[in-house]
C-alpha cells in the first residue's frame, strides 16, 4: 500500500462534488464579466521566480533539474506565467486582456489548517488598463463570486488599501525611507507586537515619532486628512482610491469594501490599489484571499509597460469561509435515475437509460449482475431520486415501475411512453 | 523575456474555448453515466511507478528528490493514483466505484505531432465489477462522448480485442511461451516488418510455423474458429468478449466496435477486453486512445482483488481526430453583450450590465476609459452579439440603443425596460 505525499490531497467524489460546485461558481462569475479561460504549464524555468521574488524563493519551490538539464520548478503561483504569456503575444493581444483559470499550484512549506503543498486558486486578471474601472471590476467579480456562493456582507469584507498612499506618506515623513521595508512592516502590523512593528518602521528609516504619527494616520483611514498631509503623489493616490471606490459603487461592490490602509499585502510587486478579503466575523483570522494592481511586472518581464490588476481566490481558505458561514455545498452524490433490471430485461432497460441520458439526466444501470435488493441498496447509496424498475413480469404487461426514493412511493408507467415526452419523468408524472 | 519549456503549452482564450468545450463534452458524457469526478495529486512517490512499470520508467518521468528527501515524480498517468485511492478506502467505498477526472500528466519524451511532455487526459474507470456490462459501459461512454463531439461511425472505430484470447491461444500453440513478450510482439505487428514481427514471436517461444499459424488465426478474427482451436480458457475468453459485445449492443455502442485480435495494447497490466479507438479514414495512423480491463492492479497495490476497466481519451490525439473530421469547435471568443458608455453614463450602464449578467449572460463594459470608436472596435474583437449603447443624449430621452453586431442594425429601447423581462434581449425584441 502506497501513501499519499504530505500536503497533497485526494478528493473523493462527495468532497469533489462540493469543490466542483464552488469552482464552477467562481468561473461562471468570471465568465459573465467577459474574463476568458486560459490554461498554463505546471512547470516553468526556476529563474523566472528567482528574478521576480529573489533567490530565497527557491527554498519554497519544488525545483529540480529536468532530464534535459534545465532548472525547472512546479509553478508556485500564476502571475509570472501570465506575465510571460502577455509578453510573448504582446502585439497580437487586444487590450484589455481579461483572463481567468483555475488550477493547482505547489509550494514546499509547512502544512497547516487551510494551507497545503498542493493548493488550488482561481486567478482573474486584467492587463492593459490603468483606469479605476479595471480595479473595480476585479472587486466586483470577487463580490459576485462570493455572493453567488451564498455569502453576504455579514460574512466577508474587502479591506482596500493603496500602495502609493502608504509609499507617498512614508516619503512625506522621511525622504530617505526604505519604502518596501516599511510597507512590509505595515503588512506585519496585525501579526506582531506594537513595539516590534514600530521597530520595523524605525529600521526602515522613520524616527520613532514619525513611525507613531504615520501609524496613527493610516489607522484612521481618513482619506481627506491623508491627502492634506501628504504631497501631490499621495493626493493623486487618494484620488485614485476614491475613483476605484466610486466605480465599485456603480459596479455593485462598494458595500463590501472598507478602506483599510493598514492592509498592505506582503508582495513587493503591487503598485496601486491592493485589497484582502477577510471573514467579517473574525473567526478566520487570516486573509481569505487578496489582490491588487501590479503595473510594473510586465515591463520587468521584458514587455512594454502594461498596467495590470488581479485577484486569486484560493479554494482552501475559501472553503473555510464558506464552512464558517454554513454555505459550503453538500458533500454528496446526486443521481437522477437508477434503472433497475430484474431478469432478462437489459435491452429495454438500456433503451430507457439511453433516452433519459439523451435528455441530460444522470442515469446509472446495473453493471455488476446484481440482485434486486443489491441494486436498490446501490441506488440508495448514490442518492438516486427515482428508480425505474424494469422487470420481466411488468414488461409482459407493457409496463415499468417508477419509484420515488425519498417517499418510497411507486407506480407503473407504460414502457412505450417512458420517458416519452417527459425529459425527466418522476413518480408524480405517472401516479 | 522568458521562454516556455519545450513540450509544454500555453493555451490562449480562443484555443482554450475549443478545448473547454471538448472537455465539457467528455465530462458531461461521463457524468450522465454516473461516473463521479475525483481530483488527484500532481506528485506521487516514484516507487509506485517503478513497481508498476519497472525501473526503466524513471527515464520517462519528471522524477526528483523533494526538499524532504522523498523520491517523487510528476504523475505520468492516472491509473496508479486511482489504484492507491481505491486501496486506501477499500472498505468504505461501495462498489461499483465509477470515477472520472480530467487533468494534465507529464512524461519526458520526444515531442512530436500530437504528443507533448505535458498532456491532458480524461480518465474514466469502473472498479469492482467483472461483469461484461462494465466493459460495455466504458465502451458506451466513449462512443457517446465521441458522437456528442459530432463524430460518427464514419470517423472512428473501436478495435476490440481480448488479452486472454491472445494469451490462451499462445499457450495452446506452445506451453512454454513467454506470453507477455508475445503480446508485446502483437502490439508491434502494424509498426514493424512482418519478418521482424514473426521474429519477435519466435523470440517469445513460438516456432516459425506456430507463429505464422497463430498470426493467421488472430488476423481472421473468427471467434468461433478461435474458440474451437483454443483450450477452455480461450473458449471462456471468447465467450467473455462476445458477452461484452452483446452488452455493447444493448448500450448502443456495438456499431462502433470491430473485433480486432491484432490489437493488443502495449501495457502489460491489461487482463481482459482491450480496445483502441482509431480514425476510420486511416489518415491518423496511430491509435487515438485506448482502454481495457486490468483486474490485477488493485491487488498488486496491496488491495483486495478488485476487477477494473477503464479508458483515457487524451485531448491532443482527440483534437487531431476532431480536426480531421471537421468537428473541432471554433477557436473563437463568444460574448453576449458589450454595454458601451458615451459620456457620464457609467451608473446606468453598470445597472444594465449587472441585470444582464444576473440572467447568465457574458457582458463586458468599458474598463479602459475609451472612445466610442475604440469601444465598438473592442466589442467587435470579442465577437459581441449585441452592443447596448448608453449615451447621455439617449438617456435624456429615457432610451438606450440596441445594436445587432452581425447585421449592424440598431434600434432604441426604453432604458427602464432594458433588459426588463427579457433575459437575453436582442435587436429583434425592440425593432
Amino acid at each position: 500500500m502506497y501513501d499519499r505525499l504530505k500536503g497533497f490531497r485526494d478528493f473523493y467524489p462527495e468532497e469533489m462534488a462540493a469543490r466542483r460546485q464552488v469552482v464552477d461558481t467562481l468561473e461562471d462569475a468570471a465568465a459573465r464579466y467577459g474574463f476568458r479561460e486560459i490554461s498554463t504549464p505546471a512547470l516553468e524555468r526556476t529563474q523566472m521566480y528567482v528574478d521576480k521574488s529573489g533567490e530565497e524563493i527557491v527554498e519554497e519551490l519544488y525545483a529540480f533539474e529536468d532530464k534535459g538539464g534545465r532548472e525547472v520548478a512546479l509553478t508556485p503561483e500564476l502571475t509570472p506565467t501570465v506575465a510571460r504569456m502577455v509578453v510573448a503575444k504582446q502585439q497580437a493581444l487586444s487590450k484589455p486582456i481579461k483572463w481567468y483559470s483555475t488550477r493547482p499550484f505547489w509550494r514546499f512549506e509547512q502544512v497547516q489548517q487551510g494551507r497545503f503543498r498542493e493548493f488550488y486558486q482561481t486567478n482573474v486578471d486584467i492587463f492593459g488598463s490603468s483606469a479605476p474601472e479595471a480595479d473595480a471590476e476585479v472587486l466586483a467579480f470577487a463580490a459576485d463570486a462570493l455572493t453567488d456562493l451564498g455569502l453576504t456582507g455579514e460574512d466577508f469584507e474587502f479591506r482596500v488599501s493603496h500602495r502609493d498612499i502608504l509609499g507617498g506618506l512614508l516619503e512625506t515623513f522621511a525622504a530617505d525611507v526604505d519604502t518596501r521595508a516599511a510597507i512590509r512592516a505595515v503588512d506585519k502590523r496585525a501579526k506582531v507586537e506594537e513595539t516590534e512593528y514600530l521597530g520595523l518602521l524605525s529600521d526602515a528609516g522613520l524616527s520613532y515619532a514619525q513611525a507613531e504619527e504615520f501609524d496613527d494616520l493610516i489607522a484612521t483611514g481618513d482619506l481627506d486628512e491623508i491627502a492634506a498631509v501628504g504631497d501631490d503623489d499621495v493626493a493623486a493616490a487618494v484620488a485614485n482610491l476614491q475613483n476605484v471606490l466610486a466605480a465599485a459603487e456603480d459596479f455593485g461592490a462598494r458595500e463590501f469594501c472598507d478602506v483599510s490602509l493598514t492592509t498592505a499585502r506582503g508582495l513587493d510587486y503591487y503598485t496601486g490599489v491592493v485589497f484582502e478579503c477577510f471573514d467579517s466575523t473574525g473567526e478566520i483570522s487570516r486573509s481569505v484571499f487578496g489582490g491588487g494592481r501590479y503595473d510594473d511586472l510586465i515591463e520587468s518581464f521584458g514587455g512594454q509597460p502594461t498596467p495590470a490588476v488581479g485577484v486569486a481566490p484560493g479554494l482552501a481558505p475559501l472553503s473555510l469561509l464558506c464552512q464558517r458561514a454554513g454555505v459550503w455545498p453538500d458533500e454528496a452524490l446526486a443521481t437522477d435515475y437508477y434503472v433497475l433490471t430484474v431478469g432478462d430485461t437489459r435491452d429495454v432497460a438500456s433503451r430507457i437509460a439511453r433516452d433519459l441520458r439523451a435528455a441530460g439526466n444522470v442515469v446509472e444501470v446495473d453493471v455488476s449482475d446484481r440482485s434486486f435488493g443489491a441494486q436498490i441498496g446501490y441506488a440508495d447509496g448514490i442518492n438516486a431520486e427515482t428508480v425505474v424498475i424494469v422487470g420481466e413480469q411488468d414488461l409482459a404487461n407493457g409496463e415499468v415501475t417508477v419509484k420515488a426514493m425519498d417517499s418510497g412511493e411507486q407506480t407503473t408507467a407504460p414502457v412505450d411512453a417512458f420517458p416519452g415526452e417527459h425529459p425527466s419523468p418522476t413518480y408524480d408524472d405517472f401516479a
